[in-house]
């Protein structure tokens, strides 16, 4: 899909202020994280953009996150926000902008320091649309494992946010939006062990999760199985909502 | 201490962005916060500011909270950064500067929207020496639980604040910069009860966080007690520290 240019509204944006989404997506056992490839360069980039005067941050994040996956129900976490003043620094913006066919001055807004707030998204990988936009050719799921060169503080920003995933484990369900509508006990599981980077003891695992009383066990098995077909799970919405605003019942 | 009225030069703050803390102490077994009287009104507010352009925001937020309280070692977590539009609605900035004998221009940038980023401090109550500005008459430390009315979205970022602090809890050793250097054991658990504002059982507690590695048991005991007098502990640094960049080893 081609991309028209766009009209750069200055007046619309709110200067100062970005924003910078981690989208990641669960498939084939890997955790993927969504990210763009700008025309005629080898860079890439988390998908951003800037937030509209009359919007709030929250809204910007996500009529973004629609724009580059076609999803609007995403799940959404805000995990920090970036303040060093050499964030942008080495960038010829003004050049960058020329070869696009922006002619702006050098004292542009766009130009000038910029606080960007992060965000994460899990979204389903199977329902998710990557669509570059005028600047970027390309829209691509990488393994978090393997992320290439990113532009400006990107890198950062996509490891707190794993950082920050990880830790939403120790304290809320993670699963809904990342796995599809039925899965089983070891598909779950792989998806902690993804996330975590570390193997989990089954037994533990299977226990400890129908012990939160968030699964639902279904009749049907997962079919074609070579041994014993295991049994599919699908989330109990209320409880899993009513786990993610009081969190889990820790130990404490 | 009678504070000089500041000069405002708006060429060296950044617009658009401000920040706001949430200063915790520890006292009496009361978990309290730091607020600011404004002047000639029955208005409360957290402490915050504006970042300088040359200045990350992290630096700002050391700034301001020496300012504040006289210390610059404490414990910083940005927790939330506050983006709706109407958070600063149904404040008239230009008659509140001008009561303070500023002359603003009704499109003076300081009354443009701005998007807050939220800090918590854990700090020692007995060495903070709370400090009003120019713009406020006092400094006064207010129960967590009996906060008065605040300013814009101010109660908002207090309860968002003390929400997050008690989630890190469950990844994060807390206790340091709270406590005195030496302490007991019934004391750490009250402050985890004060936090969590319900009961803990002593046992468990005791064992638990012996098990952690991170307290080390001094030979004096806290004297003047009527029953037997509790051991001392205090917090074993380097182990602390590793504690809080890796995360307690949860359940995970």
């Amino acid at each position: 899909m081609k991309q028209e240019k766009p009209s750069l509204d200055f007046e619309r944006v709110l200067p100062h202020v970005s924003i910078d989404c981690v989208i990641f997506g669960f498939h084939e056992n890997q955790l993927r994280v969504l990210l763009l490839h700008w025309k005629n360069s080898h860079t890439w980039s988390l998908p951003g953009g800037r937030v509209f005067r009359d919007e709030s941050v929250q809204a910007a994040v996500y009529r973004i996150l629609e724009e580059r996956t076609g999803l609007r129900e995403v799940f959404l976490q805000q995990f920090y926000t970036f303040g060093e003043t050499d964030r942008l620094k080495n960038t010829d913006f003004q050049a960058i902008f020329a070869d696009f066919g922006f002619d702006l001055e050098a004292g542009n807004v766009l130009f000038d320091r910029t606080v960007t707030v992060g965000y994460y998204a899990l979204v389903e990988y199977s329902k998710v649309r990557p669509t570059p936009d005028f600047f970027t050719d390309e829209c691509r799921w990488w393994d978090v494992q393997e992320l290439p060169e990113l532009i400006f503080d990107h890198k950062e920003i996509a490891e707190k946010a794993l950082q920050t995933l990880r830790r939403q484990l120790s304290y809320q369900p993670v699963g809904l939006n990342l796995l599809p509508e039925k899965f089983t006990m070891p598909e779950l599981q792989k998806l902690y062990e993804t996330i975590l980077d570390k193997e989990l003891d089954r037994r533990n695992f299977h226990k400890r999760m129908l012990a939160y009383g968030i699964l639902e066990r279904l009749e049907e098995r997962r079919s074609g199985g070579a041994h014993k077909s295991p049994y599919l799970y699908r989330f109990d919405l209320p409880k899993y909502q009513k786990a993610l605003e009081e969190g889990w019942k820790g130990d404490w």
